[in-house]
């Protein structure tokens, strides 16, 4: 149902896992994932199910069977595989044995680094951002290594810790986004595509605080542009997933792509020659330029645009009612493209197998 | 109470009038307000009190008061002046004789352009652009005409229009944010200080939306940024004043300035020998680097970043939540520094000499 959201919101572009399939055995957990999302949408999957060899080995298959073969999929790869250092800098064997497998199938591998500001990263920025390029760097290296030439996405999402509990700082504000912006320019500039991390907030639910922190997180998106963003929908940092939360982010990430397109300022756009038409104490509303371009103006799904008394006679719905109204119309209505009943068997047969292998191991 | 608490709030270095002395004649609401406020804060007022002559006479004589005579008032201007052209390109005559009057004081003058994309402006943002800019200017030329070398403060709220009901758009979005930094841009180069409207959401409570839309906003500040702002504390487009609203834009705006200050990328700060140092596997809390730098991180006063269980135990209070409790913390606790007995009872001899004045006339 969650894949199928996303699969109905044009501002995604690739679909995380947004649960996690604890009802079965762990070892398959990753590939019963991979198989409902591929059956429920036709984006590109990015998740980090898979993250040994066994796993990897069958989210390869599953992953060529819908691409129509190992060439096919070295082409048009469906998914791509997030792989993450164990801050400070220390590879554990599994993630390594991972990246091999991916890497020689053709399946890109996100290089997660994850550090935490005064725990697993120095309290400085500069050092966090230092310990951030150095873990990227070395995920990179390994790759490369084992699969020379095989792509690659470079991805920090640099954190604080919260002093006051030693956790994840929910209270996220400008060190964070200070770090990630940081982050970005210098690994975008090393030449493989850059992910960082946007929304998932850390409040507890949608309000107030996943508005500003999502508000300050579109605005990285404008000004410091990764190539990937990841985290929409997310809540509690990413423990919680809300679907109202992702209708809300799309929406902002939807403005903040179209603030980031900016606006022609040629002579039609300044329109000199209307205004001087038009002159003092007339008005623009029935000019031809007005209804030519009006419709270039960006208008919002979600944001409350209603009077006072509108808002009052509907009952006083605030955006997050009508996120979920949005949630509701989507799941109601779209229906992502099936995929063919062979193949879709032919999946489940993976899984089966993968699944009898793992409970006889 | 509004006026004392944004006296307490250190992000604010100026005050608006929040509510309109209504109770009051309409010709002496703005000496009224101007009063109360000069009571209650030791900060800068802004206002549109005094938009004629007998009002702007009315407020210089408040202002004199307080300062310590003409020359002390143009030594240390306590109040600027808003004073807004009609878009497109008209000025009336109260505004012009009041900027004679507060120009010839040494009352600074915020010369406001308030033009509606579609309406009194053209539908592109370039020629909101133009003519916002156009308008400015025309102020500025009767500011010095009228005074020269009077201060001017440039003012631009460009906005767009609602396309379904024809008002002012509450779902103000990216075209917004563009107009307004591209105002800011090009007023902020004519030479006077040049003021922007932050924050003041379309939404009609503090939540998801006055959040994203206050994040975008305070995210301007940081990367298109202005000499002064306007608008903290507003809600459905600044119709409606929230001592709430104002803490949480206050707390944003703070996190904004943190964000433009950045961080230090030397070798301290990037702390590549406490890297080495560490290595793979550990942890950087016990480092002494930790602890002479974990100070430099911002924290927030209002995001909530308990844990789960925390949260459940507290009864589940959001940011909101958070910022009530803050602005009935700040009422209780500040007391703004009083006007001297003398002083204050002089301004209600000027407030009522001027009141029997108007209702004679």
């Amino acid at each position: 149902t969650l894949t199928r959201l996303a699969d109905a919101l044009p501002e995604l572009g690739l679909l995380w896992r947004s649960v996690s399939a604890n009802d079965a055995p762990p070892a398959v957990r990753g590939l019963h994932e991979v198989e409902v999302q591929l059956r429920n949408t036709t984006k590109h999957l990015q998740t980090g199910a898979g993250a040994e060899g066994f796993g990897a080995r069958g989210v390869v298959e599953l992953l060529r069977a819908v691409a129509g073969g190992a060439e096919a999929l070295r082409t048009r790869p469906l998914l791509s595989s997030i792989q993450c250092v164990i801050s400070p800098l220390f590879w554990d064997e599994g993630p390594v044995e991972a990246i091999a497998t991916y890497a020689e199938a053709g399946v890109p591998i996100s290089i997660v680094s994850m550090a935490m500001a005064c725990a697993s990263a120095p309290a400085t920025i500069g050092g966090l951002l230092a310990l951030t390029v150095a873990e990227v760097c070395s995920g990179i290296a390994i790759v490369q290594t084992l699969a020379p030439g095989a792509p690659v996405i470079s991805t920090g999402y640099p954190a604080t810790m919260d002093l006051r509990s030693g956790a994840l700082n929910l209270a996220a504000g400008p060190d964070d986004a200070f770090a990630e912006m940081a982050c970005t320019q210098v690994l975008g500039s090393l030449g493989p595509p850059c992910a960082t991390g946007l929304f998932s907030s850390g409040a507890k639910r949608p309000g107030w605080q996943s508005g500003a922190q999502g508000g300050l997180a579109a605005a990285r998106a404008v000004f410091s542009p990764a190539d990937i963003y990841n985290g929409a929908g997310g809540l509690y940092a990413a423990n919680v997933f809300s679907p109202v939360q992702l209708v809300l982010d799309a929406e902002l990430f939807g403005a903040a792509v179209r603030w980031a397109e900016g606006h022609p300022l040629d002579a039609e756009h300044l329109a000199l020659d209307v205004i001087e038409r038009v002159g003092p104490e007339g008005h623009f509303l029935a000019e031809p330029h007005t209804l030519a371009h009006m419709g270039e103006l960006w208008r919002s799904r979600i944001l409350d645009e209603t009077s006072w008394e509108e808002w009052e006679a509907a009952g006083e719905p605030d955006a997050v009612a009508r996120a979920e109204a949005e949630v509701r119309r989507l799941l109601a209505e779209h229906e992502p493209e099936p995929l063919e009943e062979d193949l879709a068997r032919e999946l489940e047969r993976i899984v089966a197998a993968y699944e009898a292998q793992a409970l006889a191991g």
